[in-house]
């Protein structure tokens, strides 16, 4: 499958990494299609990966994901451009992290609203499904890493598009039944807002190796 | 141990049943010591159970438990008074929503405060810990009923506080290792954004009978 990324941080190179790994042909994008990071990350990874602009990474992927930082990302996403979306399946795996007031981060936007349907919104012709950002870049590429079953959480308005996202969750290593369908994208509102929770966790737990397995009775 | 709770709500209920039962002496409290909620309940306890004002609940106690909807609580509080909550544990189980924009409900205090925070400013001389909020009223008081391992979170100020309820938290059936200590009271900001994505897993898996586990590497 062709695959946009967009993002050159750890996210970004994590599912990059890993969608070449599978055999997928991946295009990572980049604010600037010269930068550090993305020639830096080109010189590394398998030769049949490449490179460019948010807008060549968009337009060479059949599905994209959202790699950026959260409070860039409808920037980096505008920069891809509308046309270059239109039609396609966009993992969104950012949070609306604010840093700008110091630790522990507030979200930039949050309790009426979240950073998945303010995308969703902006793009409407883009089928957002808003997935993997309760995990570390670890977790969301290796989840066998951790012992024993845990969840990873799905939501957007397309059953197709939760349904690809879910079987390339499956070749990332998440058994088809720890993917939780929470519904439309309005429920990004719940996997954002988790994000204070998984800090609070990551601080006592004193990792960020980790994730949450839902137990029901 | 003389307990008050305070609220006669379901979790009220729940609690204060489950103190009994373990042989505390238990005194629930209400806005009025002569509510319906409160008579009926009395009615129906053991009959070591006792009813009365929230300052009447609040001065029984040697622990209390804040089981008011949280909306409400910091009303609640001040009117079982400052001198009665001062140098006790309260429990806080509360969670901020407000369902006065329909479903579903967002938070009344979130992101950069929290509803544990402002008990915990406007009671200073009270050791307020966040404990339960993320768990239905039936899993509060008997874990048990989930397969498996699963986890609670408790956070405040007051080291010996956290471990009286962690101490409760036991007699109601919780391992000790399942006992997340998150840190200080700001912590409550995590747990109670958690809420969003507690009710749309609700929404998900049909019950609210459920609970998660958190996984380590």
């Amino acid at each position: 499958m062709k695959v946009g990324v967009l993002g050159t941080g750890s996210v970004g190179r994590a599912i990059a990494g890993k969608l070449l790994a599978l055999g997928h042909e991946v295009t990572m994008g980049s604010r600037w299609a010269e930068s550090e990071a993305l020639l830096e990350w080109l010189d590394e990874a398998d030769e049949s990966a490449r490179g460019g602009t948010f807008a060549e990474a968009a337009a060479a992927g059949e599905v994209l994901f959202n790699c950026t930082a959260g409070e860039a990302s409808l920037e980096a996403l505008a920069a891809a451009g509308a046309e270059n979306l239109a039609g396609k399946v966009l993992v969104d795996a950012a949070n609306p992290l604010d840093f700008s007031r110091g630790m522990p981060p507030t979200l930039s936007v949050c309790n009426d609203d979240s950073l998945g349907e303010r995308i969703q919104a902006a793009f409407p012709e883009t089928k957002v499904v808003k997935a993997l950002n309760t995990v570390n870049n670890q977790v969301m590429v290796d989840p066998g890493r951790l012992p024993g079953a845990h969840n990873v959480f799905v939501c957007g308005e397309d059953d197709e598009a939760k349904a690809t996202v879910s079987a390339l969750l499956g070749e990332f290593g998440w058994p088809r039944d720890s993917v939780i369908d929470l519904g439309g994208i309005e429920a990004a509102r719940g996997t954002e807002m988790y994000l204070p929770l998984w800090l609070h966790l990551m601080g006592a737990l004193d990792t960020a190796d980790f994730n949450v397995q839902v137990r029901v009775a």
